[in-house]
């Protein structure tokens, strides 16, 4: 029942790389989500060589974006490589918020569009697809000005159309955009254009917590119908892995063996109940 | 230079009814947002008596909805009733989250649809408009399943449509809506359909403080182009109020008669900057 399952490593946050890679083989988890800072504590070459002999598939790495800062360029360009060394073909981008002190919004959209546009040739030449991430609206001021999935569709739509580049798609997380009323729809349009490049899934807790960006919470503690986003992105033909990602100062604190165990239940859990009826948002998904 | 100021009487919650009225007429601000905790506290009749020998225009009553609640119906036609009694013709509705424990949002959804059609007739017979108030999504399970200007114009055009009752419309708060991408094209669609029931202005402030609630500052504090909302309103033909509404404990903790006079030099310098030559997002507007 761990078929398709991936852990994001920031879930297992007190885990080094070694560590995690280690507690996925060991549980039978076959996939693993890697972030920046984790495999430049290991050293790249050292890293890439771990995964290569550990079996796992690497699904993503996060992250590039933050196209709003002014060293996006260079900074892009390294992440896109070392996903070409870690032998992943999906980059997640965190597409930034509003530069320092400034309000203007759309100035800062236009440069996330300019930016992936920029990005995409050079990630398409390295067989790197470019998952861009709608963050929920709250953090739209400091970490991505792109909050919907219906605009993370458009700017691929437009990147395609600029550069012929396919490449660019998006990452659906279940913990960013549950709560859009468009939501199925643009997962619909999302896997009808081929752009799901990455499905992470955690759940909302609410009340949220005192530092906001940490009330993501294991799949089942939340507000979250996370079954139904299950049977929607696999309605559209999608049958890539879940990447379980959770920001959680509790969970963090807990062993990671204990947390891959409660990831690798509430994964089964999930796949049983997306196996059920579906609910009501199905029938809006029509 | 108050002139089209109202005072939404939370922004200074340590002040009673009386105080916030005696403030306002003091201060020459004409107009005060009403919340029901607190006419109530005073006595209704009372209230009604002292507003209408203030002279003050009462802007909104705060708040109807809570629809997917078991008493939804018996509060909302008593705040209707309200607004009657108090001389204001418009309540705000916030709309309701998850039922406890629920987690089917599209129901949740519906049922709001269904009590605001239910509603609307029985406020139109009165003379009273309604205002849905689209909250941040991060209040999406817990305060209100509306979360977009567009979605709340969508619920207001199909109770039209059901009850042939042309009174309900929106509430436009820059907090709750300003980083919606098709925000400037839905103010204009729902200025061009007569929808604008209420304009309330405050900023959002980042980081989000602990209690998410409370994240709220006074105009020009957060991260809000503000002018921008205000002509974007304003070039609807929208020429009403435009009512400050802050949640923020040190606003709170802070003497009334202070925060009124803050309050009243933002607007002054809002009305100034809103005169000025528009940003990109009115580009974005056309």
């Amino acid at each position: 029942m761990t078929e398709h399952l991936s852990l994001n490593q920031w879930t297992t946050k007190g885990w080094s790389l070694a560590e995690a890679v280690a507690g996925c083989v060991q549980a039978g988890v076959p996939g693993i989500g890697l972030w920046r800072d984790k495999v430049a504590e290991h050293g790249l070459d050292a890293a890439a060589q771990l995964l290569a002999e550990s079996g796992l598939t690497v699904t993503s790495l996060c992250r590039g974006g933050f196209f709003t800062s002014p060293d996006w360029k260079a900074e892009n360009e390294a992440a896109v490589d070392e996903c070409v060394a870690l032998g992943t073909d999906v980059l997640i981008l965190v597409v930034g918020g509003l530069p320092q002190g400034g309000k203007d919004l759309v100035a800062a959209r236009r440069a996330v569009a300019d930016g992936i546009a920029e990005l995409a040739p050079y990630a398409q030449e390295r067989g790197v697809k470019l998952a861009i991430e709608p963050l929920h609206p709250m953090f739209c001021a400091d970490r991505a000005v792109v909050s919907t999935l219906g605009q993370a569709l458009d700017l691929a739509q437009e990147a395609e159309h600029e550069t012929g580049c396919d490449n660019v798609g998006v990452c659906v997380d279940t913990y960013h955009i549950w709560w859009d009323p468009q939501v199925f729809a643009q997962i619909k349009r999302a896997g009808a254009a081929g752009r799901i490049h990455a499905f992470q899934v955690c759940d909302f807790l609410v009340p949220i917590p005192a530092d906001a960006l940490l009330g993501r919470g294991h799949v089942g503690d939340g507000v979250i119908d996370i079954p139904e986003f299950v049977r929607a992105v696999r309605a559209t033909g999608y049958d890539g892995f879940t990447e379980v990602e959770i920001f959680n100062q509790k969970v963090w604190d807990t062993p990671g063996e204990q947390t891959l165990r409660t990831v690798i239940d509430r994964h089964e859990q999930l796949m049983r109940a997306s196996a059920e009826t579906p609910g009501s948002a199905a029938t809006d998904r029509e």
